[in-house]
């Protein structure tokens, strides 16, 4: 076969942006993504697609970007680099339901070139991942979450569901908090060729993950999104809410290299929810449902 | 005089949580602070107050500690030390008031003292300011600020009003958005003892400025308090306060370091707003208020 992975991957993460944006339309029912266009002045750009106050999705986006260039100062110092290119793309998404009974949900595919002044390929990976938080916890929700991400493992390799639900758990970990973001899932990174599993293996595994995204997350969805819910229900919610910007802003190395890198601040904090509360100290009564999801966030579990 | 420094100041801050609190919950007529008492397991503790649902105040918090022991081993490699203990106490307070009409109100005043394995003083300083976050511009408001900073630091040193207003441009600049995080105010750090400065002086001029605050800021609450808004308004505020969590889990050093150093977090986190909105890609329109408020946290200016 001869093909570039870089425009394999790109026209893939294309394509499904697409399949998974119309699905969730439909989905909703009501509101539409609204695209923005961007251009890096560096070197390449991204479709950013974002939808907001819809009958199910209160805030959410589903965004591609391909980015190459010179690698940025403080990336050739993380990877301890001299003068390198790079070429990075990926789709991340992060969707913020108005239901607090439907969770919210993450997932990111990403692929990463580096090269020498010559332009050789010097290294290459995958990585990504998908995970699911719930405001109220539905044990057979959580089942079916970690099954497809099971079952999209088991296919390429019977260790990695083991493996990436653990990194997942750890990577997840709100750790002023002493409390995981959410349920996890699957979270992998540097994925790169080894005897067993070559560059094109990782592109069928990260792609099976993708793939399974919609069949692990909608019908959660549709289940849940016409339960009724109260106000203290959905106060509960923004203030879980509220956990979740602090990962992404205090913790999460995606969100900082962004904001560090002067990437575009739009398509980054897409991810934050359009409502939150902080309330000072506050503890969910005991036995409740909220103390409930309390203890499974405290002690990650295994569903499957 | 013999006095201990660090006995001396904590003192100080003892009495001004006072004096600031029970000013505050009579501008606000109806809501109460909530003391919380609390230990910090390797030494010292804090004495947290937090003010929430109040007629004028949405949440607040003004926050007392003096906290001893070994230096945690992040701050050693921040200062560059080995072996040292220290001793730390300081109050810190925001304000979040209901009405968008009121400014968003921080301070912070604190003492620093390092000692080595014999327990002798190897280095001291004082370390504060007071700064002014108002969601609609009232010009005189910001005159009104600034001239009761400029008027204490003018009883120390002519200069000081210009170093440290031109200091806190620079600390509260929400670099990820190329914005200042508000109208700024005073910033000052690592005030040592110089020929010109003994400590003595430090101390003066740290509760010269603690003494302003009052001053500085309750005119302002007692002239905005009562002014009318809309929805509209109010939901402006919400997405400007999110610019104020942005600043505090990103930028501060504060927060970061209490965060990461196994601080108590709830009297940590006092400082991010109740109700907090994210929207996507939002500017506000040509001419309007938001508008002219944006100008000036894109260019600072000096008000005095």
């Amino acid at each position: 076969m001869n093909y570039i992975m870089k425009d394999k991957f790109y026209t893939y993460i294309q394509q499904l942006q697409d399949t998974i944006t119309s699905k969730l339309e439909q989905v909703d029912g009501t509101a539409k993504f609204q695209e923005d266009i961007w251009e890096r002045p560096e070197g390449g750009g991204g479709r950013t697609r974002v939808i907001e106050n819809g009958e199910v999705f209160e805030k959410g986006g589903v965004n591609i970007s391909g980015v190459h260039g010179a690698l940025p100062d403080s990336m050739q110092k993380y990877f301890d680099v001299k003068d390198a290119d790079f070429f990075a793309c990926g789709l991340s998404l992060v969707l913020h339901p108005k239901n607090p009974m439907v969770p919210t949900v993450h997932a990111n595919w990403r692929y990463f070139e580096m090269y020498d002044k010559e332009g050789n390929i010097v290294d290459q990976w995958f990585g990504g991942g998908q995970d699911l938080t719930p405001y109220y916890l539905f044990d057979e929700d959580a089942i079916h979450f970690h099954s497809v991400c099971k079952k999209a493992c088991d296919l390429h390799n019977p260790d990695f569901h083991t493996t990436y639900k653990k990194k997942c758990d750890e990577y997840f970990w709100n750790a002023h908090r002493n409390e995981a973001r959410g349920l996890g899932g699957l979270f992998f990174d540097y994925c790169k060729a080894t005897e067993e599993m070559q560059m094109q293996d990782w592109y069928n595994f990260v792609t099976e993950v993708g793939n399974s995204f919609l069949e692990a997350y909608v019908p959660i969805v549709n289940k849940r999104k016409e339960l009724s819910y109260s106000n203290e229900q959905r106060k509960w919610q923004e203030i879980r809410r509220g956990r979740y910007v602090e990962f992404n802003l205090v913790h999460d190395k995606g969100t900082l290299f962004g904001l560090k890198t002067n990437g575009r601040i739009e398509s980054i904090l897409m991810s934050l929810p359009s409502h939150v509360q902080w309330v000072y100290d506050h503890k969910p009564e005991e036995g409740s449902e909220e103390a409930k999801l309390l203890t499974v966030l405290e002690t990650p579990k295994n569903w499957v």
